[in-house]
Formats: structure tokens, C-alpha cells, sequence
């Protein structure tokens, strides 16, 4: 019996991923819940779809009885507070897979200069980026698993394959992603006011969003070289999703069924991507709840350009699912234990 | 190893229930699905979310050969066409749940007063109004399930347990009922128009929706005396989820809490109803994509009437989530299998 | 010239008053329009919208200073808030109409059940419920009008003429309405987070909302006696808009056809009250960003109950549009002037 | 007196002029709308929120009785079938503002590649593509407007004050584009099917949408040199706007002050399109239902792209608005007549 907690479990990523812990099917059992805010409130009257599933009650967080009661934990915490808890739980022997992005990006520079000084930077090395498509060996023995951010997952898994290809030139690498609203968090602000963004469409922090380091980082270590990517979120009025559209400049012609020829070929047996029939175009809706990334391609012949479409569920593939996937792998259980569900459609 | 199939299958109470299947965890084996427009293509290509879960492929509906590889069929089609499969169906030894309303009526002459002349008159009599709720013992041995709509499940639901604790006047009895859009079904149409309902709400078929003979029906034979319903639909801007706001004129003085105790005692042990605490009022996404009916009521006492309000997915508790719940009666298995996934949320 | 100023500009009410007021056709200016928080900035800098078409600063409230450039001020102040400038501002000689609560109740007692002590209660027998359709001779002369409650006004005006027929019994009157989110205001709150409000609805303050005592206040009077109303408010998806369903149960055989008539009759001549024909039913968009009420009556005969259904824009009727019309009859315009546009439809 | 006509005047292009001429402040008097579909009734009736607004009936389009009672007519019909009725209306000596693609592409090769052959290519050198901001002089003695595709029109107004300040290379010009549904038409489709759409976000025509070749002849007229967009529509869950996100090859380096100059200077004295301030980023719902174009800018250094952005109302700049401004210039009215109001925010 595998015992999982979370700590800081009343955000979106906490309540998803117990979603999914719900209906998980091997030894695995959720011991422990914590928020400061909800701590001694019934689970299941703090979310109600919850009502009646899951017999727990949120406690503050104490990192010894945290570790006392489990084997891993998932930590649900805001970027910069993760890594306040993290060094002691490893310390008392418990895995952890953190939904923040205090040890994603190794470089405790960059990280510094995105977000503010690393206060465990001798944590990095260790720490393994989980995304199971690029780095599935390293995730297997680590103790310290860095899930993906939800913009990088949609981007990474569309542009590697033809970056590794050769295919396309690095000067001009396009990202334009478009985000549902839960992205932002639980907390009501401005920007998921829902009047500001019911039938309203917007970008944001262009060129200048925390997730491009991310995405750079994991492409330049895959080609081995400096990628650059000009990276540009927008928010869209949904709740769930990411539309992720990239633009490569094509080093040399190609068709689009050679070019989706080589993305099937790239993520062949991969349980959770799936590249989608030429003519196809990914929605968000078509993975919505459920753990898949799903890829189509196009070339633009005229401006030789190909455009690669990713669609994710940011709670789940984005965030979530992927926890539970490296959990999964963390635990030598079936990497797809609990998350072979189909998206909620319509 | 329950041998399934849907008939209709690709509207939405056939994909949804599709979704509903593939993680069903008794011995249950999806054999035949079919649809004149999508006949001959992969289900997995028709429903992208679907997509790598589900090796199968619409068929033609030639109700011999279905019968031939199924013991249980669902129906999934419009009203009207049931009745042209089920008769036969039956006698070629094949279990039926019917999504249409072609037997939920037991009274032919209400039937045709509401749709047209019933062709198989003589199956309602056999024919079981599919509600667990109300009607568990006779769903067990019945060969002919019609599942009841959306609207008379949740309003139903809402309304029995005052009525049958005779504590109100039967003759104001007020069904405000409010739902999404996917209630109209797949075909596109003007009503379902994304910039017709989009920022928009309104009522329909005041006082003429045949769901209301439907939960009058109902009403009525668990109270052995006619009922009748104000019944009110409205369409709300949004996909899933029916909320329905019944008020009821006391007929004693009664607190909110010993009505909630009244509905905690009548839905106890039931495994898809959820009486909230005192105070919380359902919401629809709460129960969305689940099987939950969640239910909360209060008094507003100078006007002596009873507020009481049901939230449910339309498509799962309204039709697909209670088909299936059916099945698991019909075929003995666990009544919650593959059913007790919680909502969506957000 | 009628020079305007806005107190509280800066929230729903205040912008959306400022886009009407842009196109007012008489002579009217806008010389003032105060925000504590947006002091110093341009007013088409916080509203987008308004770029380029109105060239003011919002200013900090100085009661001295807006009396001086003003001849009638508009109050956008949050409840409690209005009765701490109102008195000043009517000493100063300036006219008032009101958009908070303070001064709608006209027992001062009820006021401080609903909301707190008043601290200006010597003023309440002078305003007037800025209700045209019902208080336009009191509106003329008025020097403090109270600007209703958008649920109020949309129930008012559904309700009113069946009562003064005396065609329904009195103790059953039931208003279920349904608004949108910006009815919470321009603050996010975890109720207006979007995640919270799309794909979703549910119920609230079922019978202790505070338009209730407004609503039953001004039927009270209408009546000359005590009307109680049971008020049912509910949240949707969407951003403006109110659809009130009211049930009424008659105390005598009336048909859909008289009863429109009666409501026809009853808004004869009133410029921005749209009684529908028979079988046409309201629907909020019709009426969005306009300062329309439409009107729709349906008979349940079975149930001898009368449904009337009107729809307004929260915003416009439910708050600035009628206010602008209250500003026109106080100052003598033509009541429909910068007010005769048509919806934003689709 | 300028009497107007609206030739298919049902749809969202008619019903959307219909909105903005009942207050026209001009001399205009809308003498005949025309429509198959609604012939015979009244248009308040079939378009609710004009209701009360407008004394007009839908008239069977007979060319001859159109011609004589207008000066000038908007052809709100279907691509293919304004070419049917353009030469005819002409010949009668009446103006033409075509809403379809017929008069668009001056090669009449082109518009056979994209559409079908064209009936009546003489009329071609003649037409004027009418955007204002590009085309004014011409559309001033035009009798032939062809009015801009929507996308075109936010795509077009984004691009071309860089390409023409010489500042990007012309190999990559990347159009995203976002829109909401009513551009898809009032008549109810798959694609437009609430339940498809809401929740849901995806792109489709992937450098093959007819508005490409649109955006294409503009851009190379202006430079003087074949230029190639790779143009991506996608569909958002929303009803008005469109969002356009343009990515430009810097050619030099430059500052995003720099290139606002540009952007600021180019657009001098336009009266509907609005440079934002450093750092401000457009949004669909500031332009909701007005005749304006908000261009923001942005560049991303590390990749040399710049960012422009622009948000309009498709069914208002992007369509009815546009050929309202065009119809002021060739009448000689204030080019602004009718068009000067906010939009709906929220």
C-alpha cells in the first residue's frame, strides 16, 4: 500500500489530483490532506463534488506528521513556498512530487532571476523535470519530481519532435498558447473576474511569461544546444484546457504527412500522446478531464511554415494526471493506472 | 460477461454512456454500436475523446445481428423510433433501456396525446419507469427499462419526499427548472446556436413540455391521486446540468431542518442522492459528468412555502449515469458500478 | 447645461452610466466623476472601453468640490457607503439619484433589519423609488431618487399589473430569477471567480436576499396592503441580464390572451416596457445593454397558475439606464432621451 | 435625405446595420430590407431587440422595387450570390456596399481558385476594398465597396504599419487569429452547435482559409510586392471579436516604444483605430459591439519578434460598422456619423 498525501491540497492541483486518487486502481491510499486554510473541515464540504467519495479531513501542515503518515507526497504550494518544505520531507525520507516551479529550472540563477533566490539550490541536480515523454528513466528512481508547468507540457510535447528531426529552423520558434481560466488558481483576482472574461479574449505577459525559461531549458537540453522560443499566453473564457499553436519556420520542404510520419513515429507507444489523423485538428474539449495531449499537424506551403496544434487539459496533463503519472512511475505501478479515462465531451 | 449494445449510438446519451462503459469494472463487454450516419467509421474517430480507448465500429442497425452478439441493448434514439426496435428486440430474447419517452407513459392515450399513436401499446404495461429511486424492486426483473427523461429525474427527486410526508397542498406545486444546452441533444438547430444561447436565457414551452405528463405520472402514482405540476424549462448558457427549483406551499408550519431530516431519511442508503447539509444549496457543476443527484432545501417562512432544489448532470443522471445505474440492476451487478466517479470541478 | 457628476464612478454602475451618457443627445455634461482608487487616472484609461471618447480624470470624493461643478450627482457607492455623502450633497443644492439601497426602504426600521442603523433616516420620506413606470409624477419633483434594485425592478414590473387586476390570490408569489454575474459588482470574489460561474448554477439567499423587502415594499404600497413574496435568486453563466419566472396563482379563470391584454394595457405608452405577443417569451439578450423590459405571460391551466417572465439588463433597466431615465424626468428631458437603443444582439 | 436599402438583411451583417443605423444621426432613412426567409413580416418581430425600434417589413428581393425606393444598398448575402445581384443594381444607378467576397479580390483567377467562377469580373477593377484606413480616396467615389472579410480587417490594420515602415523580414508573417462564433453566420451548423463550442477552443482552416488570399492582394498592393501570411483561425467559446496576434521577423533591431511610434503615427487622425499605451494589450470585450480597432505592441527581444496585437468586433469594425463608415464616406457625411459609441464592457 502506497501512502500519498498533499500538502496544500485545496488548490486546483490538490482537488484534481484527488479527483483522480478517487478511482485509482492499485494499493494506493490517500492518508493525509493539508490547508491552512480549510485545516479540520471535512474534504468533502470544502468540495463538494467530493460529497460522500473521500472520508478525510484538511490538517495544517506539519511537515513530521506529513512524513509520518505517508511515502509520498504531492505538494500543491504556491511557486516559492515548495521549496520551504521540501528539503525536510526528503530529509524524513518522503518522495515528493511538486506542482510548483521551485525545482524545475536547474539553473538557481534563472530561477532567481524569474522568480526570487533559491533558498535549497543544492536540491537541483537531483530533481528530475517530470515530463514521463522526455525524461521517464530519470523519473523512475528520483526523489524529487519537478511536474511540469501547464503551458510548457502543451508546448514541449509539440515542438520536440520536429526540433529533434532537424527539420526546422531555431531562429524562429512560435508559441501561441491559449489557456483557460483555472489556470490562474483557485483565488478570485481581477483577471478571472468573471465579467472581465466571459466573452472576452485577451494575451498577457508577452514574451516575458515564468514558463518560456521552462520551455527553453527542456528544448535546449534535448538539442543540446541554446533554443529560444517566443512564447505568448492568452486567456480565453473557459474553464479547462490549453490550445497550444506553434509556428516553425521549416529548414526544408516537406509535407504534412511526412511531418505527421515523424511526430507518430516520435511518441509510438507513448500512453498518453496521441497524434492525431492528417486533417485533424486537436480541441480542447476532446481531452478535457483526462490525462491525454492530443497533436495534430499542418504545413503552410507558401510561407513554408508548419503549424503544430497540442491540446491538454492544464489540470490534468497539465498538472495533475502528470503527477499521478510520475507517481505512477515513481511507484512502479502501471504508468497509466488510474488515468485511462476519455475527456468529457461535450 | 455481460454482452452490451447500443442502438443510436452516436448522440449523446449513446457517447456518453460509451464513456461511461469503458471504465466499468464488472464483466461488461461492449459488442455493437450502431448509427446510420457514422456506419462503417470507428467510434474513436466520430468521438475524438474516445479516441485510443475504443477499438469498435458503428454499425447498420440490423436488429438481428444485434441481438445476436448482446444481451442488454440501449436505446438511444428519438422519440418516436424506439418503438420501431424494441418490440422485436424483445422477442429475439434481448433485454432493452430505452433512452426515449416511447415507454415511460404508461397510458397509450397520454402518449399519444404528447408524441403520436404508440405502435406497442401492449409493452407498456411491462414496461418499468426506469427511476432506482422509486421503482428499484420492479427494474430488477424487468426485460424493458424506459429511462426516464432529465427534467422528471431531478424534479422528481426534488419534489417526492414532501409529498409523501404529507406536508404539502397538491395543488401548488411549482417546477422552475433550468438547463444546459446539450439537453437538446446533438443536432445543431437555431435553439442551440452557440450565439443564440451565449449570454442568453429564457423559458420554453411553459406549461407544455412533455417531461411534465412524465413527472406527473410519477407524482401521481406514489401518492395514488392525480397530481399536477406547474413545470416550467429554461435554458441556461452552458453545456451540462440541470438545476430545478421546485416550491411547494406548506400545508403545516415546518422547519428547514426538519424537512432536510425528512429528505435525509426518505434518499438514506441511497447510493446517488445527496442531501446537503443545512444551508448548502446544490450547484450544477458539482455533479457534473457524475451520477450524483444532489439536493438542498430551505423555507421561506412568511410566504409558507418549501424551497427545495436538485442539481444533476442531464446527461448522466438524466440519461446515461441512470441507464447504466439500471443496467447494474437488470444484470445483478453492484448498482454503483462504474458509477461512483465524482463531478468535474471546476 | 446639465452638468452631471458621478460619485463612485469607477464600478459597474458608474461605467456603464458613463457609456450612456457619452451619447446623451441633450444638453448634458459630465464634469466630475470621483473614484478613491483610480484618483489621478484617466477615466479612458481604467475603462478601455471609453478610450478616446471622454477626456476626464477620476478625482478623489471632495463633497465641496462636486457640488461645485455639479447640478445633480449620481451615487455609485456600495450600500451603507450613499448615506454618508447624501445629505451633504442635498444641503449643498445638489440633486441626487442614488444607486445603493439607503435610501429605497422607507421604514427605517426595516432598513436596519436588512442592512444597519440608518444615519440618515429624516431623508427617507422624501425620496422616491425610482421606479418610472410607477413613481414618475414623485420622480419630477424629487431632489433624492433612490435608484431600485435591479431584481426589484425586473419583479416590480412583472408582477404589478396581475395584482391590480386582482385577478391572483395573494399568498402565493413566487419570483425565480435568474441573473448574471455582474450583478455581484466589479470585485472579484470567489462567487464571480470564473472557474465557479461557467458550466455552472445554483440558488442563493433563497428568501432572505435583500431586494425581497423592496420588492414586497413597493407591492405593499401598490396594494395598500401587505404582500409577501417568496424570492428565489439564482447565479448563471453569463455576464448581464436578469430573467425573472413569477408564479402567481390566480383566484380566477383568465385566459394567456386576457391576461396579455391586461399587461398591455397596464404599459400603455410606457416607452421602455415591451409586452410581447402571445406566445413570444423574454430572453435577456434581447434586451442587453438596452434599457428595455420585456414582458411574457403564459397561462398553466391545470394548475390555475399565471407565469409571467420579464427580462431586463441588470446594468441598463436594473440600474444605469433606469437611472438615466430617472435623470431625464427630474431634469425635464425627454425621458427617452440617450436610451432609445436596441439590444446587443447576438 | 440618403435612402438606404439592406438586401439579405436577415443575417448577422444586416440585423448588426440594422442596429447601428436606427441611430444614425444623419439624414438616412432605411426605406427596404430584404429577406427570402421572413418576407412578409415585420422586423421587430423576427430580430427581438429592434423591437418597438423599427416600422419595416422584410420585402421578397425584387431588384427593380429595391432600386427605386434607395440610393444606396448593403448586400448582406452569402459569397457567391451578391454577384447575382450586383450588376443589376448598378445598371439602376444605385450604390452597392457588398458584405461578401464577390468584389473583394481583384483577380478574378483568384476569386475562381477560392470560390467559383466569377459572373461578372468587369466589375472587379472597379470595386474599391473598403477599408478606410487603407483605402479611403477611392471608397469616396466608389459605387462599388466591397467590404473587408473580418479577419482581414484585424489582420491587415495589425501588419501594416511595420511592413510598410520597412522594419520586418517579409518570409514570416504569422497571422493567429482568434474569433468568436457569430462569424460562422446566424444559421445554425455543427461547428456552431453550443454544446461543440462552449468549453472548447481549436483552430481550423490552417492556411487555408479564403480571408488569407484577402489579406495577401492588400498586403502586396501596399508594399508593392508579393507578400505571403501564414494565417490560422481558431474558434473560440465566445460570441463577438476577434483577436488577432500577429508575429513579425524584426529585420533590426527595435525598441516596443519604438515600433508603438510607428504604430502611433501611422494611425494619426484615424478615428476608429486605437494604438494602445506602452505595455497595454488589447481585449476583445473593449471593442464589444463598436466600430474600433485597438492595436497594441510588444516585442520579444531574445527571438527578434514583434508582437502586434489587434482586438475588433467582427460583426461591427470587422463587418456592419465597417460598411456603415464606408457608406458615410461615399455619401459625404462625417465619416463618423453613427459609429462613435463605446463598447459593451462589461
Amino acid at each position: 500500500m502506497l501512502r500519498v498525501g498533499i500538502v496544500g491540497a485545496s488548490g486546483y492541483t490538490g482537488s484534481e489530483l484527488m479527483r483522480l486518487l478517487l478511482t485509482h486502481p492499485e494499493q494506493v491510499e490517500l492518508t493525509c490532506v493539508t490547508s491552512r486554510t480549510f485545516a479540520g473541515q471535512g474534504v468533502d464540504r470544502v468540495l463538494p463534488n467530493l460529497r460522500g467519495l473521500l472520508d478525510l479531513e484538511f490538517e495544517n501542515p506539519d511537515m513530521e506528521e506529513v512524513a509520518g503518515k505517508t511515502d509520498i507526497v504531492f505538494l500543491g504550494l504556491p511557486h516559492k513556498s515548495s521549496m520551504a518544505f521540501a528539503p525536510k520531507l526528503l530529509e524524513l525520507g518522503v518522495k515528493i512530487i511538486d506542482f510548483s516551479a521551485d525545482y524545475r529550472l536547474r539553473n538557481a540563477d534563472v530561477y532567481e532571476k524569474w522568480y526570487q533566490k533559491h533558498t535549497s539550490p543544492h536540491l537541483l541536480e537531483g530533481a528530475v523535470y517530470g515530463l514521463p515523454e522526455l525524461h521517464r528513466p530519470e523519473i523512475r528512481g528520483a526523489s524529487l519530481v519537478a511536474n511540469p508547468g501547464c503551458y510548457p507540457t502543451g508546448a514541449i510535447l509539440a515542438l520536440l519532435p520536429a526540433l529533434k528531426a532537424g527539420i526546422v529552423e531555431l531562429d524562429v520558434i512560435i508559441v501561441d498558447s491559449k489557456s483557460g481560466i483555472s489556470g490562474a488558481g483557485r483565488t478570485a483576482k481581477e483577471v478571472t473576474h468573471f465579467p472581465n472574461r466571459s466573452e472576452n479574449s485577451t494575451a498577457y505577459s508577452i514574451g516575458s511569461h515564468r514558463h518560456a525559461p521552462e520551455i527553453e531549458q527542456e528544448l535546449s537540453r534535448a538539442m543540446e544546444k541554446d533554443v529560444n522560443v517566443c512564447f505568448v499566453p492568452h486567456l480565453l473564457p473557459m474553464t479547462r484546457g490549453i490550445l497550444t499553436t506553434a509556428y516553425l519556420k521549416l529548414s526544408k520542404a516537406i509535407s504534412a504527412v511526412e511531418l505527421l510520419g515523424i511526430y507518430s513515429q516520435h511518441y509510438e507507444g507513448e500512453p498518453f500522446v496521441r497524434v492525431l489523423d492528417e486533417g485533424e485538428i486537436p480541441q480542447t474539449q476532446a481531452v478535457r478531464g483526462s490525462n491525454y495531449c492530443d497533436i495534430g499537424v499542418e504545413i503552410v506551403e507558401e510561407s513554408r511554415i508548419a503549424v503544430v496544434i497540442s491540446a491538454i487539459d492544464n489540470l490534468t496533463k497539465g498538472a495533475s494526471g502528470q503527477a499521478l503519472q510520475n507517481m505512477n512511475i515513481v511507484a512502479g505501478f502501471d504508468e497509466t493506472a488510474g488515468l485511462l479515462y476519455p475527456g468529457l465531451m461535450p
